[in-house]
């Protein structure tokens, strides 16, 4: 009789369900869910968001800084660290983590939305996708067993299956389509792990259509896949894809309410790419425990920094002289050292310190919204609390793009 | 009667002169000592290098950092934060200080040697110096007072009076102008200063001249201004300027060796602009206390790195899968956590952290080869210490430039 494998990380659920369906407080309608996701390399409280190492670093943070920004685990992108410094080098450093000094969990997306981003010409085929390098346009063949061997190479904690993420709109037939190949993808990428690498998450696509995401959740919810042994193994988690991808967030919000609350209960559900500040509220509210995205660190580099009161243009001029911190309620490095006027300063002079501190400040933000979620939950205030941070955004002084 | 205001800041010699003139060891002819500088912030223990902060950063590196690598002093660009920030946004913030979260004592140069390297267009007075800005091409006017005024407004501890700076090689009349006009300068400084402000040092000019170096040396040493309330103020400290501006290091060095030893014995010495790691040792040997240069950083963003091996250039293919510590002998942050591989990636990449980590390591290599010397001294084995560091950075695989 075939056996079914133990996943490699498990999730638990810390708040109560009862108290949300039953009672008739603003709660009643919440599909929110704080949890506990214990991994190999360490535990996750969920909701969390996963601030994004590109080709093995948080672009100017240390990784002591984000440990002290309570960072719990961190993302890495296969398809740049596939390129620069490959799996040779890889293999020979013993993983990421060790190499970059992380020791905590470390998620790897599979690199099919770089090579659908970033490449012009790519040829898919049933087998993979044929595509060329960004930086010197030399021809790859990415395919779901190339792309689990690098992540593999990488030692990642949680692997994603390679899929193919349309950008929206996108006309039904095409999404089906997508759906089709990134199953049988999914598929092979859980025959070919190594029982003994990292977890393995399945992706979901169909856009916004719902009746396609909820097919998709149910076919990758069930599936399993025979190892050499056979024994055989399920997804240790699922994904929403193709999100974030060129449709209004008032289109996504509604589809994930739809949505969320159908995947499977016992594992962790991960929202990819996703999102504002906003975004992440919205996410939570559906029932989403992990996010990822470039969004704070990238606009901390463009001087667009995040605060309680909404969003901060720091090179305006009316933070010249102003000596207050940028966030008087962040308890980050940045605001607890450093004044706007520094700040402006050092964006104005183009200083590496600019990226620095601004960086450590925008994670520090989402990572202290994802812990004020989390206990909002747990106590059973969610709704009011969402609805308190949205209150204040649109108050403050410069209103956070949605 | 005229009194003499005590000093801003107190030099006191730790190590033992008597021991270096009369015992007959390899320290016979050795003038280097170590000391201690007292100063309103905090306490400085020499031979002290001082990672250089241009325009209100050290370049990378968070001052907990600088705290952690040992950073006792560092120092600030007059001309640049004249530029950038500007003296109202100085003032408003309460000094530079405050504003960059350093709490230790600062020092900040006169704006001069800027005027003289970046401004091509400049016209020299008496009265000072007209020259365009290198950022705007606007017209800047710098005088002895007006530089003052700006160090005043940084609020530093140690000031330094405007010079003029010729570069090598340079005639003898040409050397005599520099340090006539410099003269009326010093003096100029030395009475507009605030004697609530910071310390204040001589610069002492002359080229390679041994002559006109001993003659400036003397000029400035029994220099003194009366300030308002008639009492008569020194200066705290000398510095040897117009080093390492075209001369060979060869040349640097006898002449260090010769002239020295007559600064008084009890002030602080300071070389500016000085040097490489070997410049740093041979300072030492003549009896120099205190250096900065902007070496150690700017090597490190273009990936030139020093080790007590020699320095390693980390973009080589050589590193590519090496995972040793850049130097092994080294406790900074980067030789703790990360291998040479790592580094090579990072600065492959361009990423943020190549320029952070190697800075860190590359001030810290700096600080931590002047404790060393400190220890050396102290220990009456220095002329033993530094042939061994020389013995070793020329055994090392790739050779130190000198």
């Amino acid at each position: 009789m075939t056996q079914l494998a133990p996943r490699r990380i498990q999730y638990k659920q810390d708040s109560s369900l009862a108290l949300h369906s039953s009672s008739a407080n603003d709660e009643s309608n919440l599909k929110a869910r704080a949890g506990t996701i214990s991994t190999p390399h360490g535990e996750i409280q969920t909701p969390i968001f996963m601030p994004v190492g590109t080709v093995g670093t948080v672009k100017g943070v240390l990784p002591r800084d984000l440990k002290e920004m309570g960072a719990q685990i961190i993302l890495g992108n296969t398809y740049h660290l596939w390129i620069r410094p490959g799996t040779d080098v890889l293999n020979e450093v013993g993983g990421l983590r060790k190499w970059m000094a992380w020791d905590g969990p470390l998620l790897t997306d599979s690199g099919g939305f770089q090579v659908f981003s970033l490449s012009k010409i790519r040829k898919i085929k049933e087998e993979g996708v044929e595509f060329r390098s960004h930086l010197d346009g030399s021809k790859l063949f990415m395919s779901p067993e190339k792309s689990i061997e690098i992540q593999e190479a990488i030692a990642s904690t949680i692997m994603m299956v390679l899929d193919i993420c349309p950008a929206l709109p996108a006309e039904k037939p095409q999404l089906q389509e997508a759906i089709d190949v990134s199953t049988r993808w999914a598929e092979r990428c859980l025959k070919v792990r190594d029982p003994k690498a990292g977890a393995l998450f399945g992706i979901v696509q169909g856009g916004l259509d719902r009746e396609l995401r909820l097919q998709h959740m149910r076919t990758l919810s069930t599936m399993t896949a025979k190892d050499r042994n056979d024994v055989e193994h399920e997804f240790d988690g699922l994904a929403l894809g193709g999100f974030s991808v060129g449709e209004k967030p008032s289109e996504m919000y509604p589809v994930l309410q739809d949505i969320v609350h159908h995947m499977p209960a016992d594992k962790p559900r991960y929202l990819m790419g996703v999102g504002t500040p906003r975004d992440l509220l919205e996410g939570v509210s559906s029932g989403i425990d992990m996010f990822d995205c470039v969004l704070p660190s990238r606009n901390a580099r463009n001087a667009t920094l995040y605060t309680s009161n909404g969003t901060v243009r720091i090179r305006n001029l009316r933070y010249q002289k102003d000596t207050s911190p940028l966030d008087p309620k962040c308890s980050c490095y940045t605001c607890q050292n450093f004044s706007k006027s520094y700040l402006r300063h050092l964006h104005q002079c183009n200083e590496l310190l600019a990226a620095v501190l601004s960086t450590i400040h925008n994670l520090a933000f989402f990572l202290q919204l994802m812990r004020d979620s989390r206990k909002a939950i747990l106590e059973n205030r969610f709704a009011a609390f969402r609805n308190e941070c949205l209150e204040h955004w649109r108050l403050g002084e410069e209103v956070l793009k949605l």
